[in-house]
C-alpha cells in the first residue's frame, strides 16, 4: 500500500508493445510489462496505474491490460489486493550476466596441418546412405516404440552390434549383456559408478595414455593410478604392486604408443584379474581399423567375467553421433543398466534405428573398408614422407588404428624446441610425453604421436615437408 | 609339452569351416577354433595337430591353418613355442549365461485402456516434418560439426531454445546457460551431481510427487525428503522446517496433484530459497499445454540465479527423442557443463540439427497447437465421462497438462477396492496414494490419477465405461 506512484510518462516504455499488431499485442504487452519488472525499470513498490488509466494512456483495450496484470500477477511479477491496485511485487531478482565458456576443443585458425590424433575423416561420413536408412528407420518405427525406451538400447541395435563384434572382434557378446551408450566417454562413467558401488575407490590407467581415462574416471569416483608400460603391453610388475583391482587398457593399438599387447601380456593381464578378483576395462577405440592383416581379436573374448568391453563409432563413423556400446561382465551387468538409466534413460531412439538399419544393410562393413582402404594409403603417405625428411626416423605402430608413432632422432632438437618450431610453422604435433610421464627415447630425440586419417594424403605430404623445414634441414639440425 | 593329444577325430568339429566358400574360409576355421576352446570341446592344454597335418586333414591349404594359429595364438587362445607346436592355452574362461532383464516398463496386454498418466499420443509425432528437418539438417552440417560437439549443445539449438522458452514460458533463458541434455531424468542426475559437488547431501521433494525425482538424485548421492503439499503448493513451513537447501517443484502443474503453485506460494519458495542461500528446481514438464488460457510462466522468470528451469520434448513430441534442455544459475554453471562432457561429451549433434531445423521452421509452434487442440478434445471428453458416470465426483488439475485429478466418493469403494476392480475389468488407474505418502480425501473416497492425453476420446469414453461398470451401479456401490 506504500508503494510509490509512477509518473504516467514512464508507462511509455509500455507504448511499442501497444502498437504490435492487434493479434500478438496482449503478449507483447506482457513481455514489455515482464521486462521492465526484470530490468528494474519498474522497481519493487511501483504502483501501476488503474487497467482503465493504463488502456487509455496506451490506447489498448482494456481487457487487453486486465489480463496483462492477471497473468503477470499469477507469475508473481505483480502483487495485488482487491480494492487497493497493483504494484510490483519484490520477488524479482535479475540474472548474472552470462558468460561465454568454450568447452569445445578448438583447431586454432593458424595451424595449416594438424597432426593432433582422434578424429577419423568426416568427409567419408555416409551422408546419402545414413539419410537412406534415417528414412527407413522413421518409417519402420511403431509408435510406441517412440516411447520411454528399454535403457540398454533398442534391441534391434544391440542384436546388430553384438553380430558386429562377434565377427569383426571376436568378442563373446550376448546382446542382454550390451549396453548402447554415448560414446567410450560414457561407457568408462557407467562402469566407473558400478566399480565405485562395487567398493573400488582407484583405478589403473596406462602411462602413456588416453588423458580422458583418467579424468572420467575421476569423475566417476575413482583415482586413477598412472601404469608404466613396456614394450608388449602394461608392465605386469607394477601392475601387480598398484594395488588397484581394475585397470582400462587399449589392447589392440595402445594409445598413444602404438604397440598391440603380446599374447603372453594379454594371458598375464586376465591372470592378474582373477588373482585380485578384479576388472580389465577393455577400450577398443580403433580396433576396427588394422591395415596389413586380420585384426586381433578383442581381449574380452578370453574372459567375458573379468573384462569390460567399450567401443564406438566415434573412430569409424563420427564423434557428434555419440554412439558407442559396452559389454558387461554378469557381475556387473545390473548396475550398469541401471546407471545408464538414471544418467539419461537411454540413448535416442530413431538415431539407435537408424544404426541398425544401416549395419543390417551392409552399410557400415562398406563404409568400414571403404575407409580402412582410404587410411591406408594416408598411412603410406605419412610414413614415406616422415622417413625421406628425417632419415633415422623409427616409424611403429603402424598396423593399425588411426596414427603412428615417429621417433625422430636427437639432431633435430629436443620435443619442446621440435614442437614450437612446427607450431610456428602452422604444423600441430604431439610427441609422447604429452601423453603421459613417460620419458623421451634414450638417444634424447622425440617420439612424435602422428594421426593422419584425418588428412588427405597431400596435406600429409605437406604438412611434413614444413615440419622439415620448420626444424631445420635434415642431419644439420641444432641437436640437444 | 605336457598337452594331451587330442585324437585326430576331434578335428571333425572343424569340417564345416573348412567347407566353407574359399573368400570366407580362412574366417571360418578361425572362428571355428576359437569357438571350440571357448566351449571347452578344446580343453586348455590340448596339442593341436601340426599344421601340415591338420590342412591335410581338413583337405584345406596349410597357409589356411597358420594363419589361423597365428592369429589365435596373438589373441591368446593358443599358445605356440618354437619347435614344440602349438597348445590350447588356459587363458580363456566361458562367459556366464545372459540372463534377460527388462528394465523397460511395459503396459500388460490385458489391459484395454490405460489411464497411467506420462506420455502424450505418440500418434501425433510429425513424422514428414520431422523427415524434412532431418533432410535439411545433415544437407546444412559442416563435416567438422560430425566432430566431437560442444558438450553444453549445438549452438543453433541452444539460441532456437532460448528463444522458444522466452517466448513460451517467459523465463530468462540466455544461450550461454543452457545445456542440451537427454531429457529432465540427465538434467536431475546433473543438477544432483553439482550440488553434492557444492556439499550439499538432501534434497526435498514434493509428497506426493514423480517418484523419479527422488530416485534420481539418490543416484547422484543425494538424499530426497519428502514435503508435503497444500493447496497452493509445497507447503511453506515443512519445508523450512526441514533443513533441505535444494528442492525440486512442478509449479506450472503439480504432478500429480494438478494444482498450479499461486503467486503468494512462488514469492515464499524464492523468498526461502535466497535466505537459505539454496535452489529450486522447476521441473516443467508438462508446461507446454495450458488449454484455457495463457499459460503461467515459468518460477525462473523470477530468479535465474536461484532457480534451475528444465524441461523436455518427452510430452511435447515423444520421449524417445530424449532430448531435454536445462538452465543453469551462474552459480552450478560449470559444475553442470563439466559434469555433462563426463558423462557423454554431449547430445548427438545430427538429432540437435534436426530440432533446431525443426524450431526454425515453426514446425515445433505448430506441433504444439495441433497437440492442444488433440489434448483439450480429450480432457474435455475425460471431465464429461467421469461426471457423468460417478455423479459427485470433483475432477481437478484440468486447466494444464496431460493428467486430471478425479476425487470419486466414497460410495464407490475405497482405494484399493476400486483399482484392483478396474484391473479386473481391463482398465488401468492410479490414485494419488501411489504416488506419495498423502492420505485420501476426507470423505474416504478415491482420488484418481487419469492421464488422458494418450487416448483417443473414444478410448476415454470406453475406459470410464468399464470403470464405472467395475465398480458397481452408479450410487448402488460397495463403499462406506
Amino acid at each position: 500500500m506504500t508503494g510509490r506512484e509512477s509518473g504516467g510518462g514512464a508507462w511509455e516504455l509500455l507504448a511499442p508493445a501497444a502498437a504490435a499488431p492487434v493479434r500478438g499485442r496482449g503478449r507483447a504487452l506482457r513481455e514489455a510489462l515482464r521486462d521492465a519488472v526484470r530490468s528494474g525499470r519498474l522497481p519493487a513498490g511501483t504502483r501501476l496505474p488503474s487497467t482503465r488509466d493504463l488502456a487509455a494512456e496506451l490506447g489498448v483495450s482494456r481487457g487487453l491490460v486486465t489480463e496483462a496484470y492477471e497473468q503477470l500477477t499469477a507469475e508473481g511479477y505483480l502483487v495485488s489486493a482487491r480494492g487497493s491496485g497493483t504494484w510490483v511485487g519484490d520477488a524479482v531478482r535479475a540474472a548474472a550476466p552470462g558468460r561465454v565458456r568454450d568447452l569445445a576443443p578448438r583447431r586454432s585458425a593458424a595451424v595449416r596441418v594438424d597432426f593432433t590424433p582422434g578424429l577419423p575423416d568426416l568427409s567419408l561420413f555416409p551422408r546419402a546412405a545414413w539419410a537412406a536408412a534415417y528414412k527407413a528407420a522413421l518409417g519402420g518405427l511403431a509408435h510406441r516404440q517412440l516411447g520411454y525406451p528399454d535403457a540398454r538400447g533398442l534391441p534391434e541395435l544391440r542384436t546388430a552390434v553384438a553380430q558386429l563384434l562377434t565377427r569383426r572382434r571376436g568378442v563373446v557378446a550376448d546382446p542382454e549383456r550390451l549396453v548402447v551408450c554415448s560414446g567410450v566417454a560414457q561407457a568408462l562413467t557407467l562402469v566407473g559408478s558400478a566399480l565405485r558401488e562395487r567398493g573400488e575407490r582407484s583405478v589403473g590407467v596406462e602411462d602413456p595414455g588416453s588423458p580422458e581415462h583418467g579424468r572420467l574416471f575421476a569423475a566417476a569416483g575413482l583415482r586413477a593410478v598412472g601404469l608404466p608400460l613396456d614394450g608388449e603391453g602394461l608392465a605386469a610388475g607394477p601392475l601387480a604392486a598398484s594395488g588397484v583391482r581394475a585397470v582400462v587398457t587399449t589392447p589392440a593399438h595402445q594409445f598413444p604408443s602404438g604397440i598391440g599387447y603380446s599374447a603372453a601380456r594379454r594371458a598375464q593381464l586376465l591372470e592378474w584379474a582373477r588373482s585380485v578378483d578384479g576388472w580389465i576395462v577393455e577400450d577398443d577405440y580403433d580396433g576396427d581399423f588394422r591395415y596389413d592383416r586380420e585384426p586381433v581379436g578383442a581381449l574380452q573374448g578370453l574372459d567375458p567375467e573379468r573384462v569390460v568391453y567399450t567401443g564406438s563409432v566415434s573412430k569409424s563413423l563420427a564423434p557428434g553421433l555419440r554412439l558407442g556400446w559396452l559389454l558387461v561382465p554378469e557381475a556387473l551387468a545390473g548396475a550398469v543398466a541401471e546407471r545408464k538409466r538414471t544418467m539419461d534413460l537411454g540413448h535416442p531412439v530413431l538415431e539407435q534405428a537408424v544404426m541398425a538399419d544401416f549395419m543390417a544393410r551392409g552399410g557400415y562393413d562398406r563404409h568400414l573398408r571403404r575407409c580402412r582402404a582410404a587410411y591406408r594409403e594416408r598411412r603410406d603417405a605419412l610414413v614415406a614422407a616422415v622417413t625421406a625428411a628425417f632419415p633415422g626416423t623409427e616409424v611403429s605402430g603402424i598396423a593399425a588404428g588411426l596414427h603412428v608413432i615417429a621417433r625422430v632422432p636427437a639432431r633435430y632438437g629436443a620435443a619442446a624446441v621440435f614442437t614450437a618450431r612446427a607450431a610456428a610453422a602452422g604444423v600441430a604435433v604431439r610427441t609422447l610425453a604429452d601423453y603421459g610421464s613417460a620419458a623421451g627415447p634414450e638417444d634424447g630425440g622425440v617420439s612424435l604421436v602422428l594421426g593422419y586419417a584425418h588428412l588427405s594424403p597431400g596435406d600429409i605430404t605437406r604438412g611434413v615437408a614444413a615440419l622439415a623445414q620448420s626444424v631445420g634441414p635434415a642431419g644439420a639440425g641444432t641437436g640437444r
